[in-house]
């Protein structure tokens, strides 16, 4: 398989497969067909197949998907069938609400690191209900983190001003994959992986869709 | 123009755009190539070009865009020329977050109400850091508060499991678009705009990327 050539769509889509899954199995079923999975996702059901048929030949003609398997082939696809081990780099208001995003813990990723310019700063942002911050490190300890900690993926949520620095000293510490929750531009050498979470930029669409339906 | 046939993606991007422009205007400058426009944004010259030829014609040649009114042409483009009225439900770590979001604060978005069935629990979850949390409402009050402060875009940040009725009721309260960060697919009748911001999905996307390379 060649699977550099998958639709990056196709991708983002298995992740939403998996969660309907997940909550179809919390639900008590154990199998389910292409269309009531497709709907419970949001897309047609030729495109669940389709999906799927770039990674082989998944459930059964007139039954549908048996649900655990399913669900344990597209984390295997995905490759979150092992433990991905992150570092939050920013911990303002939105860093420390990713810090206990309990959506991040449910699957098989570990905050095993956290960086903040201004240690003292976080605790006042991080109220007693959000939990026990772990020990705030400052980002010049990122290489020595990096490594003692084994972090594969750097999540930079700092100030928009400092997230090429930030992604700068990520990429000097050997970390291989970054998702940027900056409105800022990173640039990053090959090999390096990055990923955006504009918020804004999806709101600005809410907006023009809104807009354009008015005209 | 027929405003619908334009690409979702150049519709994200004029977003990136403004905000490389915003940058740009900050540093002091007036004019920029298309060419470092594009450097700037992460896309290559051909691309911004043609997003930008859906709406018009901009720039002069040889010299490039005047970074002002090239910012002002997207904004009226987006319909981010006038106040967009925002209500947030579910203040837990991430909603509190995005009350206080400093991106969505500079531009015109204004955030007029904010919704949780627990407002003794906000209070807990926002720190002193954060600022001041306005008066939180029950969902229950969604109708009249959405009449009242005229709210156009509801923000759902509530756990997944109550998104869809959650959904529901600000369908119900004619607000007419809708941000969910909740990992849950949401169903609204036609007429209504959703668009998802789904963090996890983009994580798994690195994951995916970093793990297909080790292969």
């Amino acid at each position: 398989m060649k699977f550099s050539k998958i639709p990056e769509a196709t991708i983002r889509r298995l992740s939403t497969y998996a969660r309907c899954l997940e909550m179809l199995e919390e639900k008590g079923d154990a199998v389910v067909s292409s269309a009531q999975l497709a709907n419970d996702c949001g897309v047609n059901a030729a495109q669940v197949r389709k999906d799927l048929a770039y990674f082989g030949e998944f459930g059964i003609r007139g039954v549908g998907y048996y649900i655990r398997d399913l669900y344990e082939d597209i984390i295997n696809i995905l490759g979150l069938n092992r433990e991905w081990r992150i570092g939050i780099i920013g911990i303002g208001n939105l860093g420390a609400s990713l810090l206990f995003y309990k959506d991040f813990l449910k699957q098989n990723y570990k905050i095993v690191a956290a960086f903040d310019i201004d240690p003292s700063g976080v605790v006042g942002r991080v109220s007693e209900k959000m939990g026990k911050p772990m020990e705030i490190l400052h980002p010049d300890q990122l290489k020595e983190a990096a490594k003692d900690r084994k972090i594969d993926i750097a999540i930079i949520s700092t100030p928009a001003s400092e997230a090429q620095k930030v992604a700068d000293k990520v990429v000097g510490a050997n970390i291989k994959g970054i998702l940027n929750f900056t409105p800022s531009q990173i640039k990053v050498p090959k090999g390096v992986v990055v990923k955006n979470v504009y918020f804004t930029n999806v709101l600005d669409n809410v907006a023009y869709l809104l807009h354009s339906k008015r005209r």
